[in-house]
């Protein structure tokens, strides 16, 4: 490790994509656990579950009937957190003015997507090949473009693009321009999952998300502060020199455990070239980011010999965005996978982390290490 | 409600401490629930418990042994995240530039306390009476009082209050004058509790943590744009007045759900007056915070008839801290519960909120409402 002593203090590192900070306890991993053990995953699923309503051909919960698709599915979820339509809110119409300032509210509009991963439902991103991880990237390609502001100066690449077009005409376009797209995936039941169906999801909406709010005010004041580079481009570049936070890389993609990383195993994988959003990739490039969600998704899988629980999501442009928002993007996916020491044994991010200030307990550095030891073959099908 | 609309549309709501926002669903909260169930929590605990590390008399994880203590015992955690001594860092002898930039740490030290809540292995706060938590609050004050540093003006307040003084002579002054003192609880294995004998834990670090960072510059803020008036301060005046999220008051402290709280049945406590710090009251003012913390537990065990999972902690003056700071701070008690609807049916801040925003289903107003119907006696014991 290039600073050897950040193995055994205590010291805080400062996340500058969100500008903010994490604790970390490198000695406090050898504390004994008493409480609460995660139950290990089921791994013998059938291929199809006449129960499971993302299964092709089943009937989800308000009737409708899954078509016999081949590849991915996407529906509208039938429990959307927002929704196109709805009665409108006037905030500035609020009588009482201390009210008006200290209750602040605003609506929120957009619509919310399932996408199933693949017919079957016993898979999972860590059991599929990047050939067959390659369609579903496709097909967040087709809806980050279907739903692109026709002012965006993306809008035009999404045209020129030879992608796979969604095969599925029941998408239409969504009734208004949303600003943002978050696509992610919660995998597990720890990760509030409840149905092992590989799946995720699409929230758009019409507000920029916090998240993301802090992140383009990190991105946009390091364009300022450094002459016009790309704080993300920067870091890449360090990190595939320093090496010892690198989990895998291939030509476009780094993959490792960041500098600030919160979760034990928390991953980032990021572009190494200034890429600012899905529709920024070519065919090439896309079957090489399947490739790095392939060997990151199996490496957690192996870590432990356990479906790994996660959270992951896309960040990219705004779909309805400035030029200097679009400018300062940068594509990166999060992984934040709760388990430190066992299948069954999770890091809580509680207390103290919720009240004063995130804390983990091994080392990044230490995290990384281990991952880039456990490629090769998903451990279930060497059973 | 004063803006009924709310409890039909989907909208954000701004938190004005910390200066983010939150998505509110209020309709999502009817969707089924096919994910992880939480096991109900055991309620058949002995009073003394042989095996438990934190009963009177028996001994910890490093050999030494509990006194028998009668109310509540101090003492360092031996797993602290925190130390006193470590080697010393000096991130500014960074050889190469980009990383000095990019890859920023600095040490922390500090000091980590365990408290016991109660010699009784099988109480909590909700079945305490506000005469068995004053003894708590006691405790809390004396470790605030011995950590503050001299020059503050806060210290002289210390040193004028009757308070029963700490009944424990091992406890020494720390060696170096922390930052900040974060005082909280666990409770419950969802909330990553070990150890079901009541307890806290206190946390004093070099640093001031990131969330009270984000408070602190929000407060100051508020009193610069408004001829130095206090944000929590008119906050609470307004939502005495409205009431809708109200869950319990007394002549000191508003209880009640944040307008943009986040969790479920997320409630804060806040002073009603203008109080800095734990130092600022006088006996009867810590029997009423005593009340108001036996309020809210007893009411979250009520709700679902369960032991409450929840994190809680205190807000107030840092230990060592500008004038400014000192002027801008407003006791307050943050309690985080992760249930949602039932004793074994939680909301997941996963997904969406990990790599978006943070999202909650019912509103805060109907979260109020129930809480405020659930007081009277524990339900345990009119069983
Ligand atoms: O210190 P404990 O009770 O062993 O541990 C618990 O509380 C700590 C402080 O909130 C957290 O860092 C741990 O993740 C949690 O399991
Ligand atoms: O939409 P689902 O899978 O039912 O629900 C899950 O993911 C959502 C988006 O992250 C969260 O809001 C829910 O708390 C979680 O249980």
């Amino acid at each position: 490790m290039s600073e050897p002593i950040l193995n055994d203090i205590s010291h805080r590192r400062f996340n500058l994509l969100r500008g903010s900070w994490v604790l970390v306890s490198p000695h406090r991993n050898k504390r004994p656990w008493q409480g609460l053990q995660e139950s290990p995953s089921k791994t013998t699923l059938p291929e199809h579950d006449p129960e499971c309503y993302l299964c092709p051909g089943n009937t989800r919960a308000q009737g409708q009937q899954n078509p016999k698709f081949e590849k991915t599915f996407v529906f509208v979820n039938d429990f959307s957190a927002v929704k196109e339509d709805q009665e409108e809110y006037h905030p500035e119409r609020k009588q009482d003015n201390v009210a008006a300032r200290l209750l602040r509210a605003e609506a929120v509009t957009g619509k919310c997507y399932v996408i199933t991963f693949s017919p079957s439902h016993h898979l999972t991103l860590a059991d599929m090949n990047p050939a067959q991880i390659a369609p579903i990237i496709d097909t967040w390609t087709n809806l980050y473009i279907m739903h692109l502001s026709p002012s965006s100066p993306l809008a035009e690449l999404g045209n020129k693009l030879s992608i796979p077009p969604l095969a599925q005409d029941d998408l239409t376009k969504p009734s208004a321009q949303y600003r943002y797209m978050q696509i992610f995936e919660n995998k597990g039941t720890t990760m509030g999952c409840s149905n092992p169906h590989p799946h995720g999801q699409i929230w758009t909406t019409t507000s920029l998300p916090e998240e993301l709010t802090l992140e383009f005010e990190q991105l946009k004041k390091y364009r300022k502060e450094h002459q016009g580079s790309h704080l993300l481009l920067d870091y890449v570049e360090l990190e595939c020199r320093e090496k010892e936070r690198t989990v895998f890389e291939n030509d476009l993609f780094w993959a490792g455990v960041p500098y600030w990383a919160v979760w034990p195993f928390e991953v980032m994988i990021i572009s190494k070239q200034h890429k600012r959003a899905l529709v920024d990739f070519d065919d090439e490039e896309r079957k090489s980011l399947a490739q790095a969600i392939a060997e990151v998704t199996r490496r957690y899988d192996n870590l432990f010999e356990t479906q790994f629980p996660y959270s992951m999501g896309l960040h990219q442009a705004p779909l309805d965005a400035t030029s200097e928002e679009i400018d300062a993007s940068h594509f990166h996916i999060h992984f934040y996978p709760p388990l430190l020491r066992s299948a069954t044994v999770r890091k809580f991010q509680v207390g103290y982390e919720m009240l004063a200030e995130p804390q983990r307990d091994i080392t990044p550095e230490q995290a990384a290490e281990r991952l880039r030891a456990c490629g090769g073959e998903l451990y279930r099908r060497k059973m």
